[in-house]
């Protein structure tokens, strides 16, 4: 690990973030989305990858969504001059000036934020470019279709740039109420003669629903080389790469006898004996807690490397993996928790849960490299 | 919340860490070790409270236990002059100058250790402190009792101040293997005649296993106000109080008929028509996406507050609400997710894991207010 020789940093934890994966994933969106704009989907410091690796490995983006006006203000310091778009609009009435100053593309989404941009238009600002948030089954915001158009029609009366807007709750999944096709319906009905291009995609929609992408895409979890539906084998032949590789180091081994247990409430007991490595790497770095026995690690061993399964309940700090298949793993062997050896989804699948929150999760005090 | 009127965070999600709590709890495990000394375990940036906190609220401890030799310089830079111990001891023989620049107290678990410290001793350097770690069943990290005292004495007769050692995979728990009994009793009749304090409780042990003490306790997860068990009512008698309180608003309130459903997947459908409120608090911010529905969230509503269900799947930046019960409350309403009013423990519980997990996982982007 290299930063661990100038002494700042001691444990063997990293998280490597590759540029040319994130530029990859992107071109691949481009691909099946010729026809439309590009929003890719930084919040959360860019699910986990920091926001400096993701606008280093997505300049070609027509623009970034997000959701905190600082991290806005963080793009525009760093040089972004293209759009930036405030996927939950503003949170108070005064953040106004600021999104102008920084120039930002809204979400609308209730009515307090409606009265909001009436007000400051009539003072003579410039107006902002708005995407009206249309309800259309998700239930979560944005506007019912039969107050929608009221409601453009107040903004667009006002002088906003309007565009129309709306979120799948089920592009990643078939025989799921509401449907895609149903939301996209309601949609379309909905805008039927009204200006304004329209956003509808996430990255379900963009590998699965081609006829649903409309002027904006949204991709957010494919730029990061993960699986919508949580499930690796669903984006196997998509052509997406892996950007974060989440490595670690073996600090200790165990010899243990058949019957011996392994970490907190006993949970693994040994079938046989068998070595064990102790991996500095836990669930308070953001590994899932939840991971069964038997959760892919990958391991050097020698000149190559193997696949080992996790032993054991993960604990804060460390995790255990049987290392009988890697006889030449000893302290100091690198381990990858995830990255291109072990999906991140095969890792949340193991844990009942999906990449997004692994990624997301992906704590503060595991550094991270840009590569 | 307070921040938000500067315009710097819009947001309005933020964790408040409860100074006076912390000194709370760790006078509680001076009334229940009134013996032992204190170790107040810090790590992974204090259990998510950050060290600031920490440092403030446990100023009165014998010493901070902690990973990351960074973190050591942190409390040395903030004025603490106390002992602090590293709790996987170095993990690069290039660490040992500033280990005793900064008098660091190390564990020692492996060979290579071992050999760092006599090579480091030969170089005439002063003694440092040692915790030496025995593997008593946890299989983790440690020596096995039948090396445990070769090792002792190669470092004893280097010079170092030595110290015993181990953990308990069980005190959390009855009738699992390795138990409390058996791992304290190989303890024993290994260090028998042996010079040197001991450590060996954490909080489990401090709570519910008055014999095993030792010298030194190293509490951890009781300092934060949550349960060892991950049960709340395992602590509902032991006088612990929350030092973490996890606050967002509600920014969005759907109406919804009866069928209507929400969020991804669709997973929770209204069996009768219902205000929705939605949260900004998601899965990025920290809060499990395993979280069932009924999970418990607390809502101000008008003068006073009342629990209200989870309803649908936690997104990554947003849950949602079932408003029933808070006919008052809308937009802008506070909502506590974890704190006082709803212990960590029992979101832990509906999620699947235990409040450690959630404590730690909050995200870099939640600011933290400390009062």
């Amino acid at each position: 690990m290299g930063d661990s020789a100038n002494g700042l940093i001691n444990r063997p934890i990293l998280a490597s973030i590759d540029i040319a994966a994130f530029q990859h994933n992107l071109n691949r969106v481009r691909e099946l989305a010729p026809e439309s704009k590009i929003w890719s989907v930084i919040k959360a410091r860019a699910y986990g990858h920091c926001f400096e690796a993701a606008l280093k490995g997505l300049s070609s983006t027509d623009g970034f969504a997000l959701l905190d006006i600082q991290d806005a203000a963080w793009l525009r310091e760093h040089g972004w001059q293209g759009r930036i778009l405030l996927l939950e609009g503003l949170f108070h009435e005064n953040e106004l000036s600021r999104a102008e100053d920084l120039a930002c593309d809204l979400v609308v989404h209730c009515d307090a934020q409606v009265d909001w941009l009436e007000r400051f238009k009539g003072k003579n600002h410039k107006p902002l470019s708005v995407f009206l948030k249309m309800n259309t089954g998700m239930n979560r915001l944005g506007f019912k279709p039969e107050v929608y158009r009221t409601v453009f029609h107040r903004l667009h009366a006002t002088g906003y740039h309007m565009h129309h807007m709306t979120h799948f709750a089920n592009a990643d999944q078939v025989d799921q109420l509401p449907s895609v096709g149903g939301q996209q319906e309601l949609f379309n009905e909905t805008i039927a003669g009204l200006e304004g291009a329209t956003s509808l995609a996430n990255s379900a929609a963009i590998l699965w629903h081609r006829n649903a992408l409309g002027d904006w895409v949204r991709p957010g979890i494919m730029l990061y080389g993960a699986s919508p539906t949580g499930l690796h084998a669903d984006i196997e032949h998509a052509n997406l790469r892996a950007v974060m590789q989440l490595h670690s180091e073996i600090i200790d081994i165990q010899d243990l006898q058949k019957g011996d247990r392994i970490g907190y409430g006993g949970r693994y007991e040994a079938p046989h004996a068998m070595r064990v490595g102790i991996v500095a790497c836990g669930y308070a770095d953001g590994y899932p807690r939840h991971a069964k026995d038997g959760t892919p690690v990958w391991v050097s061993s020698g000149d190559h490397g193997v696949t080992c399964p996790l032993a054991g309940r993960v604990s804060m700090d460390m995790l255990a993996i049987d290392l009988s298949n890697a006889p030449n793993a000893g302290i100091g062997s690198v381990v990858q928790l995830w990255g291109d050896k072990v999906p991140v989804d095969d890792v949340a699948q193991m844990s009942g849960t999906i990449g997004y929150e692994l990624l997301c999760a992906v704590a503060p005090r595991v550094p991270v490299e840009i590569q």
